[in-house]
């Protein structure tokens, strides 16, 4: 499995990815799903992948051959963001379509991709490219997309995310979604990657790469399980709890009802 | 869909399911998923049920009947939790095999339960029955069980729960873990069943039934979201951040890589 996520505020834009691959729980491998683009002063792309290896890896293959040898479209020629995207979720359809031909056993070839980016004087967006190609964006009520094993991280995006919220919030939020996702499910797992861009800057971004063993990582992991704990003594008590302010005179105690 | 769970703890069961059935996303109703049995003073159990509303509903009926008719076994007779599941499990495949009998579309009659209980001189019990008429109980290191739309709600049960942390507890995590599930599924919805179980107190419990505008449910929701701000707002800082004492050194920041 994996779990990659995008948040888009106004400050700019966050990406986290796990590492971990797996063909059966048996065979379990750490791949990089954060594949980046970009030419500085002028334009970034970042790609987070999901789904079949093997077409993953040459759909980023393909996309850094095409900039190679001046194929038309490549990442270095679109002209905005809509025609990166459209560009990527073609490469991904074509190299599906080239491996479901030599395949003979029904295979699996779907992979799906969250693109994020900026192109000088544009402003950075964030899109979802499905298997089928198609992609969607986010939006001003909903500024994350995920893909992979998205349930487990997203109550906490629902909670927190909002356009205004600042870069280092989002993507400290963004590792607390990616944190519980590897406590519940043990298919998705270390080292995190994390890539953050100001708005409107053209460098390398902020990229940090989080091991199992990272104190930083770790750190964040207890702070918030501390801060859970907090929210949760924070809470209001039930009426018959003797907790004076605290307690709340809702949530009315009915009796057993009859039998049927 | 469904979201129930139950929980163990050392002073007694915890046990919340929502409400909400829909056939198809332009028919939804509200029915109650939680299922009482109680003799006052000697045993009582407790069904949470997920799955095909008519199948769940016959269950239901059959072991109300059960004990009305003196069937052996009924849940008045059953000398131990261990049989209490054994019969429930039963009677679910029963039911379901009755209903494929007549089917001729080969609909899914699937329904999932869990069972939480105690018989007088006994200890309190959980179980999750699945669709085939097997069962699970919790254990030590994972003391709770859920049906239906699981994901959502697990990571803050998987941080808080413990054997140890007392009923009311419990029950406010359980109140979140729903109020996240809610937030994130339009099919998981009000009003909100919560039944609390005093271990030895053979009493019929403490049940409460949150509807949409309960005001201690949405003052909960409330200080929960207000909680989580502030659990993020205590997380480490960045080391580029200047955050004095809160500013961590861990997580290395890297180049970006050279293109492949």
């Amino acid at each position: 499995m994996t779990y990659c996520l995008a948040i888009r505020v106004n400050a700019g834009l966050v990406l986290c990815s796990d590492s971990r691959t797996n063909a059966g729980v048996d065979n379990m491998n750490a791949y990089s799903k954060m594949h980046r683009f970009a030419w500085m002063g002028q334009r970034y792309f970042t790609l987070l992948s999901s789904g079949n290896l093997a077409t993953t890896q040459a759909v980023i293959k393909k996309l850094h051959g095409d900039v190679k040898q001046g194929a038309v479209p490549n990442l270095q020629s679109v002209t905005c963001m809509q025609e990166a995207v459209d560009y990527v979720g073609m490469t991904n359809t074509l190299v599906q379509r080239q491996q479901s031909e030599r395949d003979t056993a029904h295979t699996n070839f779907e992979a799906s991709f969250i693109l994020g980016g900026q192109i000088f004087g544009q402003k950075p967006e964030i899109f979802m490219i499905y298997p089928q190609g198609n992609y969607i964006h986010e939006s001003h009520e909903h500024p994350f997309l995920q893909i992979g094993e998205s349930k487990y991280g997203k109550p906490i995006l629902d909670r927190v995310i909002t356009p205004t919220i600042d870069l280092e919030r989002a993507a400290r939020c963004a590792l607390v979604s990616m944190n519980s996702t590897m406590r519940s499910n043990a298919t998705v797992g270390p080292p995190v990657e994390l890539l953050i861009h100001r708005r409107n800057t053209f460098d390398e971004g902020i990229f940090l790469h989080l091991g199992d063993d990272d104190s930083f990582f770790q750190a964040l992991s207890q702070r918030w399980n501390e801060g859970l704990v907090l929210a949760l003594e924070n809470l209001p008590r039930f009426s018959w709890e003797d907790a004076g302010e605290n307690t709340h005179t809702g949530g009315q105690i009915y009796p057993f009802p009859p039998n049927p």
